[in-house]
C-alpha cells in the first residue's frame, strides 16, 4: 500500500467474493470499498445504508446519497468520492471492469491492477473459515448420503435403474441431493450426477435415465447461504457391479489420490504433485492424450476453495506453493470412453508439516 | 461492427450473461468467443471441447489446445488466437477485466468497449425467452402459493405465527419457497421474507420470529437451471389482521402499481412512468424522504429481467425508453418505520401499443 493513496473495489458484493471478503456485507447491487492506509469505508446506497450498519465489517460507512446529484452512472458518484478523500494513485483487483477503469484514468486518475489473489490473507484460512467450510461440507455429505440410500433400494432391470416401477434419471438424484442441501440452507447449482457417456467429460452435469453396472459420477459443490463458504466433494460409484476394467481405474485413481493428498504440506508446489500424479497414471498405463480424442487425466488436480468455489492457491496447471491454512481440493480422474470414468475428490486443509482430510464420506465404488 | 475486426468476450458464461445469451453454452471456467464480420467461434478447453459441440449455437468450436504450449495464462491463450486471426481493433464489453485490457493493448491491440447493452437484442425477448421467463414464473407462483396456503392453517398467539406449537420463522417460510423451487430445477438464492423492522429495508432478507398482525414483504426471483431465466414477483401479505395504516400503504401501492402499469408500451419513458407514481405518492401524502430518515418510495420502479436478475432496460432511475419486446417488473413500494412497508411486484411484457401481465398470482393482503 505504499506507493497507492488507496485500494479500491467497485462491484456487488453477491458476484465479487474479494469485496465480500473484505466487508462481509452481501449486496446485489454495486457498491463502493476504499481502503486508505488509514481505515476502510464502504460508500452504499441509501436502500443498503441501515442494512450495512447492522452487517458490514469495515471502519466507516457512508451513505452515497450526498455525492449522488447530477451524477446518473455510478462511476460518477465513485469520481466524487476518489476527489473528496484526494485519491489519485489506486490499486483496483485484476477483475476491475474497462468501463470504470476508462472513465476514471480519463479524468487523470492513475490505475494499477493488482493480480490474484488481491488479498493475499483470503487463500490463508482463519479457525472460523474452516469451520464454515466444514459445516458446509457436514450438509454437503448428508445429501450425498442421502442419495446413497435412496439408490441402496432402488432395484435394477434391463440395464437401467428402478424405484417404484419408474426408472431412475440423473435428474431425480439431483433433486434428492439440492433438496436435502436447500433445507440446511445451502445453494447448489450444477450438481454433477453424469452415467455411462456423459461422465467421460468432466463438466457434464448429466441427463436421463441412469444405468446399472457402469460409472455415475457425483460432484457436489454447494455454497452456504449462512456463511457464503462452499464445499465441494466428488465420489464415483456403480449402482450393481462394476466391469473389471472401471475396478481397476477406481482402484488407480483411489491410489492416485492417497498418493496426492500424502504428500500434502506446508511448501510443497501443487504442480510438483500434479506431476506425481501424471507419473503414477503413466506407470499404470492410463495415458493421457490431449491431441485427437481427449482422454486420460484431462484437468488439473484441484483448486483452491473459500467464498468462491475456484479460487487460490492453484494445485496444478501452474506452479504455486502450498501454505499453511490452505484449503484446497484433490481430485484425480480418469476418463476414457472405452474402459470408463472415475473421480475422486476430498477437500484438504494444509498444515505446517502435513494436512488434514475435511471430507470424511467413504470411498466405495458398488452400491449393492 | 464496421470499425472493428471483432468482437471479443473472455469469460465464464456461468457469471456472464452476455457470453451464454451469444452462445447457449454454459461453463464454470473462461472461455472466448470471437465474432467476427463472417462467423462466430468459441475457443474452449480440452475438458469443455465435446460438451460445447453438443451444446454451443455458433459457427465454429476450437480447442485452445494448439495454443496452450508455453502460455500459463488464459490471456496469453487469447492473444495467440487474436495474432493468427489477424484482429487487432477489438470491440468488448464493459466489464471485460482490467488485466486482460491491459495484457492485450500492451501487445499493440487496440481496445474500445461498448456500453450494456452489448448486444441490443437481449432486451428484446424472443416468443422462446418469454415462454422461459413464464415458465420460472410458473414455478415461483407455485413455490409462493406453498407458502401462503401453510401460513393459511397457522394460529396466532402472542403476536406471533406458530405451527404445531413452534414458532414460525422468516427462515420456515423461505425454506418451503426454496425446496418448492429446487423440485422444478429452480435455483433461489437470497428469497425475502421479511417482517417488521427487516421489511422496512428493501434488500433486508429477514431473519427469526415472523410476526402476526404485521408486514411480511416475501420477494422471489429464482432462475430456471434448465433455461437460466429468471422470474421476480413480490407480495406483502400479514398473517391474521392488518392495521389501519398498513391497509392504507397497500391499497395506495396497489393503484399506484396499477397506475404505472397501464402506461407500459411501446416508446414510453420507464423514468417517466416512475415519475408517476412518485406523484401518486406524494399526492396521497407518502412522502419519500432521502436526507436523514430514509423512507418512503426509496428505491427504483423496476428493473429489466432475463438471463439476470437486474438487466436492461433500466425502468426508473434514469431515461430508458421501453422497446416492444421488453420483460420488466413493476414494483412500487412504500417504507417507513412507523406506518408500514409494503412492496408489490409483477412482471411485464412491454407489447407495441400496450402490455402483457404474465404475473398471475393475486394480490391481496390479509392471509386469515
Amino acid at each position: 500500500m505504499k506507493r497507492y493513496d488507496a485500494a479500491l473495489i467497485i462491484a456487488a458484493s453477491e458476484n465479487d467474493a474479494n469485496l465480500f471478503y473484505a466487508t462481509k456485507f452481501l449486496a446485489p447491487d454495486p457498491f463502493i470499498y476504499l481502503q486508505t492506509s488509514e481505515k476502510r469505508i464502504i460508500f452504499v446506497s441509501d436502500l443498503e445504508f441501515e442494512r450495512a450498519k447492522k452487517q458490514a465489517k469495515v471502519d466507516e460507512i457512508i451513505s452515497i446519497n450526498k455525492y449522488k446529484k447530477n451524477s446518473s452512472k455510478f462511476i460518477e458518484i465513485a469520481e466524487k468520492i476518489l476527489k473528496e478523500y484526494r485519491i489519485r494513485n489506486i490499486l483496483v483487483p485484476e477483475n476491475f471492469r474497462l468501463a470504470d477503469y476508462s472513465f476514471l484514468t480519463d479524468k487523470g486518475y492513475k490505475i494499477d491492477f493488482k493480480e490474484e489473489p488481491f488479498f493475499e490473507k483470503r487463500l490463508i484460512k482463519t479457525n472460523e473459515e474452516v469451520e464454515a467450510i466444514k459445516e458446509t461440507q457436514k450438509y454437503l455429505e448428508e445429501a450425498l448420503d442421502e442419495a446413497i440410500r435412496f439408490l441402496r433400494v432402488c432395484t435394477i432391470k434391463d440395464g437401467f435403474i428402478w424405484y417404484d416401477k419408474k426408472q431412475v434419471t440423473s435428474e431425480d438424484i439431483k433433486r434428492i441431493i439440492n433438496l436435502r442441501l436447500v433445507k440446511n440452507n445451502c445453494n447448489a447449482k450444477h450438481t454433477i450426477v453424469s452415467c455411462g457417456n456423459d461422465a467421460v467429460e468432466p463438466h457434464n452435469e448429466g441427463y436421463g435415465a441412469l444405468k446399472a453396472n457402469e460409472q455415475i459420477i457425483i460432484d457436489i459443490f454447494p455454497q452456504s447461504m449462512n456463511t457464503m463458504y462452499y464445499a465441494d466433494m466428488t465420489r464415483t460409484i456403480v449402482k450393481g457391479k462394476a466391469p473389471l476394467k472401471l475396478k481397476n481405474i477406481f482402484e488407480t485413481v483411489l491410489k492416485a489420490q492417497q498418493l496426492a493428498i500424502s504428500i500434502v504440506k506446508t511448501g510443497v508446489d501443487g504442480k510438483d504433485i500434479e506431476t506425481k500424479v501424471r507419473e503414477y497414471f503413466e506407470k499404470n498405463n492410463y495415458k493421457t492424450n490431449f491431441n485427437d480424442k481427449k482422454q486420460g487425466f484431462i484437468h488439473n488436480l484441484g483448486h483452491g476453495i473459500g467464498l468462491e468455489i475456484h479460487e487460490y492457491p492453484r494445485v496444478g496447471g501452474s506452479s504455486f506453493k502450498l501454505q499453511e491454512g490452505n484449503v484446497i481440493t484433490i481430485e484425480p480422474g480418469l476418463y476414457y470412453e472405452d474402459k470408463g470414468a472415475v473421480r475422486i475428490e476430498d477437500m484438504i486443509l494444509v498444515t505446517k508439516n502435513s494436512y488434514i482430510n475435511l471430507t470424511k464420506y467413504p470411498k466405495y465404488l458398488e452400491v449393492p
